[in-house]
């Protein structure tokens, strides 16, 4: 059955259990595996070393693209395994572990990890686990539903273990394009200049004889978490979507717009839906991870092509993509998150960021990852790759949370993830601020008239005008400026209102 | 005398007094003029506008390169001729009215202004004023001491201004490299893979017509006012140093380096010029400002090839650079501000960033803008685009300021330029941070370990592990976050010590 997605025949005595191949990884090591979004970890193999560690402790530093599914990373935490992690996660396990100081994350931004790697600023991985559809007559590996940082890992590393994962379509070969950046100091430029450029080859390039274990998995990937659209989702993209008129109108964008990017999740995904009824036409994604709004929008003849680093579809959506993955081959790349996220590409295309903020402030400073400044949510991702060299920097967000005893506009953020250097757009369900060219005053007003909850918009004018009475360029009252997040700390409430 | 600078005769007809140019800038105008850390401004118009003003009131929105020189800054500001002014500036007169609110300053990332400008996101200038050392046969402006956006403001624009300055060295022309990036969605890569490429043109092309008034002028720039190494500045760079040592000794760079950028100021300049004596050899600069070290490390036969927007020289050294510029023109490039900082080649080149904290904070997030969160000092300049994208990214201070009233290490910062993602190495007269790699806590070790004066490693200490005892990723303990700045603003010192 696996012995067709193993193409090299001297490959084929390299198969072993996933506890055989876990027994390779030691303690100390570093390992780097696949995954990105939940979509395309290695499955087996990070589950055996949590059974193995169970039984005999270990702990090792665990890179990956992003976030992993199948609750492997909460395995892997509960199981005592993890000593560092890097880029991204989303496991609230592993997020309790990492907020009690039990786990050192390096949050990174997530086309970073592998330009430090290749030049020795951070350890390389010992091995890499990397789950495949196939390995091909030359030995190279086919990723599954995600690149990420897969293929730089199987080439840093010194041993690399493939999962042949036989759950995926084995028409995703053919899906990817790998390319990786030369070296300094002869670097050239990275030659993408469309979208759906190819520049790469479709498998992973290695030497075979560093494959020193093949496992073999029937495993799906988790189905995506993303909600349905709500009516404030629904607002955000309305909002959106006027704005975008809007631009077209000035001309500033044609009615195709710029290529899109979406973070993952809930809003972003809802904004993307709702250009299904907008009057934009053969739109393009240059993204991280391609959701379901993705397949509705090529499904509703809106999106002509969309380049991603992972594919994350809901239950509802999976079997209908990957089984008719024919309808859509041709209007699908996936790229190293390097590549789909590099800066280099960002500024070129002129990519339309829409990424999301857990709280702004009054001056377009985002908070994407901390809460309260001081706990960690899941990571900065590439909302950063994107915010600090797109066409447009988009940051979304509900106006208020925990039913109203949160405000997401803040009169100063906790953390900063995007400066107001790099924020351009700030939408909520209440409204749009447009902040090009403006100073911070300016930003100001424009934010708090458009964007603030009504509950909490008299108490952001009386911060903000006491602040301006006391004068600066970006007027503060320090004793005030974070007492709504004290406030939330020690009432549960950022205000009495 | 300047017939010889201005080899398009039907434009001879165009040379008329400062007052009669100056007076084609109307009320309400959006104006562009050179000018880049205080080199190459247009100096004659603004000044007479800025005397106009006095009798005729009038308001403009400036945009430049970077920083003005000759107090044209504080002339505008005191003739009220500023209601918006951008990306940067360096001016105390200015900077109070900026801090009143009296003025809309706009902050940028130095590549970012034209990028915008170019997508029509800001407005375009009306009117450009641009400094040259002579205008070509074809009508072409030849810039001075700097290019900074004297290129894109004078296509933008409607009509150019140009002031020739026959102060400057004739033999100016040549040294410039005039590249534009080609507009989305057909943008191609920026054709630069080595700091000496030349890809552009030596004069900004534009229509001749555009031309509409010409104005003769004889007045230098004025002289950085850059202060000599004193023992912490040699400090700060014998740490960094000792850093390249160990880099080079590790095999993640070779006796060359990498492509050296340094922000402007005294102890950037310091530290380039600690490497007259060090090791390494054949370096090479890829910078916004060329400053007095550039030339001593030429002189020094230390650095090889130096590529910048601008040339800001001491008094000392002025006289003796530009008048003997035969010696250095062929180890010299300036482009404009858009590539020396575009975040494509910075990436490419690997380049080792070296900029100036006001302050840092125990995870090594670093405010450069911002005393005490609310008051600007100059502006983010180019620091962010290099230390985005830098293979180092490098901030330097000095440990306390004001005799020991204040730490340029604190809890948290109290407004932030770069995030903790960004800054690889902080150094102080102290000691130097290496944070590559490490999380927050970690990061919180060795920098309160290495970068914090004596006097107040104990307080950093005591809330760092208060902080921790709390628990969180990046633990803080809100209620005194920012309360060394409060008793700043309140006592006069951060902490009693």
């Amino acid at each position: 059955m696996y012995r067709d997605r193993i193409r090299l025949p001297s490959l084929l005595d390299k198969v072993m259990s996933a506890a055989e191949a876990a027994a390779l990884i030691q303690d100390g090591m570093t390992v780097g595996m696949s995954g990105f979004t939940r979509a395309g970890e290695a499955k087996a193999v990070p589950h055996a070393l949590a059974e193995r560690a169970k039984v005999t402790p270990l702990k090792i530093s665990l890179m990956t693209g992003a976030s992993l599914g199948n609750d492997l990373d909460k395995k892997l935490t509960e199981a005592g395994v993890l000593s560092r992690r890097m880029p991204f996660q989303v496991d609230s396990t592993l997020r309790k572990a990492i907020n009690a100081g039990e786990v050192m994350f390096i949050d990174q931004h997530l086309s970073e990890t592998v330009e430090q790697l290749r030049n020795q600023q951070l350890k390389l991985p010992d091995i890499a686990v990397i789950e495949a559809v196939a390995i091909t007559e030359q030995g190279h590996i086919v990723p599954t539903t995600s690149v990420g940082n897969s293929a730089s890992f199987a080439i840093f590393a010194k041993h690399v273990i493939v999962e042949i994962n036989l759950a995926h379509n084995p028409n995703l070969e053919g899906l990817h394009d790998i390319y990786i950046p030369t070296y300094r100091p002869t670097r050239t430029p990275v030659p993408l200049v469309k979208v759906d450029d190819r520049i790469g080859s479709t498998a992973i390039p290695i030497p075979p004889e560093k494959i020193v274990a093949i496992v073999v998995t029937h495993q799906p990937d988790s189905p995506s978490t993303v909600l349905p659209p709500d009516t404030d989702t629904q607002a955000i993209a309305d909002h959106l979507i006027g704005f975008f008129k809007q631009e077209v109108k000035a001309g500033r964008m044609t009615n195709k717009l710029g290529p899109l990017q979406a973070g993952i999740g809930t809003i972003a995904n809802s904004v993307m839906c709702g250009l299904i009824d907008s009057p934009f036409e053969d739109l393009t994604m240059y993204s991280e991870v391609l959701q379901d709004s993705t397949f509705d929008l090529i499904d509703a003849g809106k999106l002509s092509f969309a380049s991603g680093s992972s594919i994350t579809l809901s239950s509802r959506r999976n079997a209908d993509v990957f089984g008719n993955l024919e309808r859509y081959k041709d209007k699908l790349v996936l790229r190293p998150q390097e590549i789909s996220n590099h800066p280099e590409v960002v500024r070129r295309l002129g990519i339309i960021g829409i990424n999301t903020a857990l709280e702004f402030d009054i001056y377009g400073n985002v908070n994407s990852t901390h809460v309260c400044g001081t706990r960690m949510m899941n990571g900065i991702g590439g909302s950063g790759d994107f915010a600090r060299n797109a066409h447009l920097a988009i940051f979304v967000t509900k106006s208020i949370a925990k039913g109203g005893a949160i405000s997401s506009v803040v009169p100063m953020v906790s953390h900063v993830d995007h400066t107001e250097h790099d924020v351009d757009i700030l939408v909520t369900e209440v409204g749009l601020a447009d902040l090009r060219g403006l100073a911070p005053r300016e930003r100001a007003r424009v934010i708090i008239d458009n964007c603030v909850h009504p509950d909490y918009r008299q108490a952001l004018n009386s911060y903000f005008e006491t602040a301006c009475a006391a004068g600066g360029h970006t007027p503060h009252i320090l004793r005030d400026a974070l007492s709504w997040h004290m406030n939330l700390e020690e009432t549960g409430r950022m205000i009495a209102v």
